[in-house]
């Protein structure tokens, strides 16, 4: 390994291995339930954090200093990829992400625009590079990218949706326009991840937000290849750096998820974590899955859901701790705390 | 039979027999994408729509004079059950229903009133009424309730919400007093089906819209005993009318949901329909499962939605047709056409 990190537990349940304790860390881990974060987002606009690699920095290390986390994850946004495509995004106020000019037909697909993540996306990567001096090997970090059906889905809608049912209109009236536009979303975040890995990522999550509003016939046909292309393409260019997926409310998904050449399997809080070990067995690692809500609702729902997530995967090779989803915006720090200590705690 | 609809493909597939064609109805078939229903709409409140038992009668007829489906469902809201127990339910044009009074701490659920569905929600009972009589007993008429737990949902968010987060917080923060409330709203919404039953509806569907938030083991602590005791008592007290259960996402909770003394299983859309039938088996029937962004998307999408719909309900004893979740609002009312054609063409 280029890097031994000081705790290796995450990197090492990532290679199958058994650590010395499980490993935690939270999706969203960095993010508005923290005070520290809400003072730096008052003065500047989620963009103005991302792109500036000290600000995305000290936002990175906020939950790693404030709580024993096994791992950071860089502090990013899985939809910077698609400006330098020709996408104008912004973030709106109590609207979430709005895209100004998304795809509407075909055409607007060739003009689509190959990126170069090392210039384009170099604001991520600087981050990732003084992330990792800041952290000084203390814990390993995690680089990421959404998944080309995610990012399809917000380039066609323009923003977020319940379920994107235009999105899945347009995938079937547009059969052969989708398959191009999935070839050049999969060029674009391979680019993105290979160059995060080069910058000093020890670990990449691709996460697939929207998956689950896709059949699995349908996540076969139209998702599920380009996916799997990029992971064939990482494990070949840098075999050694942890691939793990992340598909929120993919339960009916895994069938196809499990084949994919990755090292760690994330599950959504609503998987049955005992069934899907049992069914899709090991080598893989898994990472998950404790329902985010446990957290907002007292200290006994957060130990009695550490210690059933914690049994659910006891036959799994390897388990790193994490939420079936994001932290939640109006979670207690203090319970945040009290999750890793009694993740921590019980082994 | 008290009632032997001149068409009754519907009933006697609900019943597990093979009609002469392949049954079809729409889940809010009737709704804003038909310009007969905008019109009305331009005019009234939803509420007023709902509660006027005249303008109800003539929503639920318009999909029925427009395309040739098996079934008619009362136009009707789930959130109406609610307001008699003391909720004050509004509908803001552009977020959807409101509680001003939500549920917020477990004294507010000792307050909640027991109703009489005879007399506080006679307005859907009355368009029940007339809307058998104007439908002569054409096509079957079909009454429905929300279930209990997505009933909870907005009652204690107040509103619509992504995942209903808070809901599930409060859930396993207050394990006692959610018990007590999902009693109430069992009590209410098994009063409310069987007036229904009693006003002239000739199956009945209940539709847990968000039991998908909910991971199987806390469906079956949290959800599940209530909706099953409501199916239990229609069982008892109604033997003959079918009863149809919906989840909207619920995939993951089949398992459980099939055990429930059932006439109909409804599917989503993201359901492997082929696999859940050898899975969950007969004698129960099927319902389902088109994904309803099909109908935005092309003629051919829908022909070859139909298709394989129901190729992968071939192994069921019976089958109804339907989408896996509700009409969007965009669709083609020309389409919704072609797809009835399609259902019917091909038996």
């Amino acid at each position: 390994m280029r890097d031994a990190p000081l705790n290796p537990a995450f990197l090492q349940a990532c290679r199958g291995e058994t650590p010395a304790h499980t490993p935690v860390w939270l999706m969203r881990q960095a993010g508005r339930y923290m005070a520290e974060y809400r003072a730096l987002r008052a003065k500047h606009s989620i963009l103005e954090m991302i792109k500036d690699p000290e600000k995305a920095t000290t936002v990175t290390l906020q939950p790693v200093n404030a709580f024993p986390v096994d791992a950071a994850i860089i502090f990013a946004d899985i939809l910077t990829l698609l400006e330098p495509m020709g996408l104008n995004l912004e973030f709106i106020s109590g609207k979430g992400p709005v895209f100004h000019n998304p795809i509407r037909d075909p055409a607007d697909i060739r003009a689509l625009k190959a990126i170069d993540a090392g210039r384009e996306l170099n604001f991520t990567l600087d981050a990732i590079r003084l992330s990792r001096e800041k952290l000084a090997n203390r814990i390993p970090l995690i680089g990421f990218s959404g998944a080309p059906y995610t990012l399809a889905c917000y380039a066609i809608e323009g923003a977020g949706s319940k379920d994107f049912d235009n999105v899945r209109a347009w995938m079937f009236a547009h059969p052969q326009a989708w398959a191009d536009l999935m070839d050049r979303l999969t060029d674009a975040v391979t680019d993105y991840l290979l160059a995060q890995i080069q910058a000093g990522a020890q670990a990449v999550q691709l996460f697939d937000s929207w998956a689950g509003s896709l059949s699995l016939a349908d996540y076969r046909r139209f998702a599920a290849p380009w996916s799997r292309r990029i992971f064939d393409t990482l494990a070949r260019e840098a075999p050694d750096v942890p691939r793990i997926h992340f598909s929120a409310n993919g339960g009916h998904l895994l069938e196809e998820i499990s084949t994919f050449p990755i090292s760690v399997l994330g599950l959504d809080w609503r998987v049955d974590a005992a069934a899907a070990v049992s069914k899709y067995g090991n080598p893989l690692a898994y990472q998950g899955n404790l329902d985010p809500a446990r957290l907002l609702a007292s200290d006994e729902a957060v130990r009695e859901g550490v210690a059933s997530v914690k049994a659910a995967f006891s036959g799994a090779q390897a388990h790193i701790f994490n939420l079936g989803h994001g932290v939640v915006k109006t979670t207690p720090p203090e319970r945040v705390k009290l999750l890793i200590d009694q993740v921590h705690a019980r082994d």
